[in-house]
């Protein structure tokens, strides 16, 4: 198995959306392709990426779309990859849109959905996903998940001095 | 300019919302052609039919999906035609993922969304688009008009026995 | 038929959210008249215009308003031309009441929807209609369809950059 | 002043919904004109209406329509009598679009909205309306609550049996 | 029957939401009373106002309240007299709590409703149900309208402009 | 600390609703008192019955209520004891504008809220606040968590065969 | 009866938000420890502290987080103590995510939740439950509503001057 | 890697909403194991259940809860395995509260959310994962993929018989 990620987003506006997952996945050293591509501007591109994902040694894909966001169940149309959906909030309706369209798929074809503007999540979840079969980041994950835990505490420490401000 | 419309629906279980929608087009002597296509399990297939559908004579096209509707989004991504989405209600969300789903569509492919379940009014709109360039199509628009304000008039007396037994 | 557009906005402040409608129309050299009307503060100008709006030579109508959005329905009530209704959001509920009342049309008088603030959609999809008996509209919808393909797949070089960075 | 009430309904399938607020005029004696009436069907005989409700005596309009709820809209945009809005409740999400687009109205032109299927509370405001110059109603508003409250009291009682059952 | 309207608001913050009211019915030469009295930090105090509102000359009752509103529906249970609710947006929510907590009251205690921050309209309704027994007040309305249908037509001309320069 | 509670319904309609909750606290062995009493139709009564509470010698009052549910803000308007709401799900919105009027009190006069009809969580919530003083209720509530654990385990099991016959 | 209360947060990010209800508990004389937690990211901490807090000396527990807000639910499962949820606004759904991940809980495990970011209320309920066994806090509370009444008063005194302005 | 999964349900009222992942799963011929586990009426079992599943050869874990549904939440706390929630609709709300429940997971715990009552997308989303390195799956992915295809024409000829009705 590849270990090569696919972030596809819907419009370059995304990108700051998207950049923590980016981030994330290099700082777990798992390749990633990052694209703009558009369910509806560039079908075809689409879905001739999505079909040939897997020959061309992707694992996962992550998509990230706004509004009526079809990106994700495009994708997921087109392979038998598991696919990510980043829910991105636009300027109405604050993300309650794209959330209901990425998530609620028909039988058949999942699409994996995350917090709206969850890029980082998204990462995690790809990272997730392939270290099944790859211990080296199985146990990048496991340290990551002491991080955090120690990173809470640091804080919750920190916080002691501004509520004795209170 | 041909007279055809094509109504597509995601799954066979919406057949008895789109019904009305066959029913009025067949009234307004517009034929139709009525099929069953998933953005999600036949992708390819609508995005086919999308592609193709001016070629092959179709001049408006109508989609009916419920949940993470991308079906109306689908073909529009495909074609220059107009694209009708009906949002249909499914078991949960009471059709709000639906309308959502369809309706919020990016700069660049709209698609002309109808209330939800609101299959006949599609068929309106159609035959509206189409009547632009066919007076026969605009005249009998106009007498529908008529014949509706009629049947509301007749309800209006129907129901004053109603208000009288109170 | 004729290939004039009405753009109707339910008030002055609507102007912004509107303006890409107007450019679009006149990016593809389709005449619009835009106006202020309102379906509550000039309810007969409303009724009057739309009721003369196929005599005087429009073809389509949108109709643009925000909160209890009325204006769309008031106008195809009118008429038997589509009416493309755009919801406008407002200070409140962000946009939701205006696409409710907007979308929510009952049987008999469909008003097609297109997303919150989507003016530009709404201009497409009037030029689709009118290109349905006009080739040469119908060619330049082509052509926008391949120079939005071609804009995404420049900004998808110009992300590589980018993504590079981070 | 008169003390005539209209009740204008979208479609005679709303008079389940509205029967109580017939009877509850009646019961307080307040003579009402019940009518089917679209705002979308029968746009000009709605604004006819609403433009000489005043002169043919109405003192109040009660509207109540479903869906996208314009019915209390357009009678407030051709009147300057008040109009009471009832949402009601259709096979789609629950009541919140006839709500929203009943209430939602823009300054200038208020519709006093009750809650959604509120025809009885309709009433009562109407009646509490024509009570402000008509003191024999306003003190038959009064036997109304004191009537409540003792009915109120009456349940508790019954109540307890029930409780101690449990 | 008096010409005074009352006009509670929950808190002093409301006080710019609120002031349209006071200024359309100054406009109007209706008298108004303008008060702080919250539903839950002085419920005597608004129970009190509310039972002796009549007896000391109040024919309306306007209440401004955000969040769980419950101002109009505490004013509304200890009197007969209309009731008029002001939903008011806070920090959380869009207004939607307030909306709904304000008009879906329980049968037996109606509060007239307006849009959500809908100060002016809480004013105008305010005027209708006085102008019922007052011809001044109905004519004054009267030209309220007129001015309202110039004001849009003058906006009209002024958008013209805009228009031409895109 | 007495150790009684006291159940206010707004209707007698929502007694199945409650049911659950007057059964725990029997199961419990605490006395409670059970009333109709509504915020709008016997609002003297209801705010009496909250000033006079902790003189009767009650601790905690549970209020449940349906729409613009305002029960438990007026009780809790007019007392010091802590008071728990029921939004209770009526025949429109399924339940979320009792949520909302039950929840988003302003500051100064909490709502301890529970679950849409979550009529035996608000019992439990008033054991454990009178546990704090009460160390036999304490342990009782220990029980009642280790049954519940129990349960499951049980159910877990029961449940083997189920799916084994898939 | 300890007068302990815990206000564990989710995250530090949430202490402008919580803050209140520190304020709130000191001004009532009331310890507080403030902690931050998380459900998510230290599991076995949160556990084993609401496992503990009881022991611990601690009466009440306050949990405010965000989205998915899963704080208090997890807190409460590990204790039979009362647990208050504050639900926390974060950058999308305006609350509602945190709302009813907080007060939907399931029978046996209630949390006593309070209105979105209304800390202040979270502490003072905190104090409500301990004042059932301690008259002092008891009659603190009593003066706390004295006092927020004679506030209302004043801002209404203050606010006349304004209104005269208008 | 193994090929286990791991089916958790909060309540076995969900089990006939999770059955159909359980049959998915067994079509696949990838080991399942099902249990009932709360998170929060078991919290430690669940806890404890979690932090060994990757020990005791599990690879996914699947969790379906409605209302507050911290299950997912809860087991991905304790885990560096891919966790995919299936958020159940329950008595009110129509799912929404258990969705937002579920996919609104704060950075560096994602959830892999499906369609509210989603079970059959969440097993191939299971599959999907574990196919990454297990090529026999992967073709039988692509097996269900064709069949779907297929399936979705047989409906669409077995349509047509019924549009010939109409």
């Amino acid at each position: 198995m590849s270990k090569k990620v696919a972030i596809i987003m819907g419009s370059d506006s995304d990108f700051p959306v998207v950049a923590p997952a980016i981030k994330k996945l290099k700082a777990f050293g798992v390749e990633c392709d990052v694209r703009v591509m558009s369910a509806h501007r560039t079908p075809e591109l689409a879905a001739e990426f999505s079909k040939n994902a897997k020959k061309e040694g992707f694992s996962v894909i992550i998509a990230a779309a706004g509004k009526a966001a079809h990106l994700g169940g495009v994708l997921a149309a087109h392979t038998t990859l598991p696919v990510i959906g980043i829910p991105v909030k636009s300027s109405t309706l604050d993300g309650l849109d794209a959330l209901l369209a990425t998530v609620q798929m028909p039988s058949g074809i999942p699409v994996a959905t995350v917090a709206i503007d969850g890029a980082e999540n998204a990462a995690i979840l790809a990272i997730q996903m392939l270290a099944l079969s790859d211990d080296c980041l199985a146990s990048k994950l496991e340290t990551m998940k002491e991080d955090m835990e120690k990173g809470v505490m640091k804080k919750n420490e920190a916080l002691q001095a501004k509520v004795a401000e209170l």
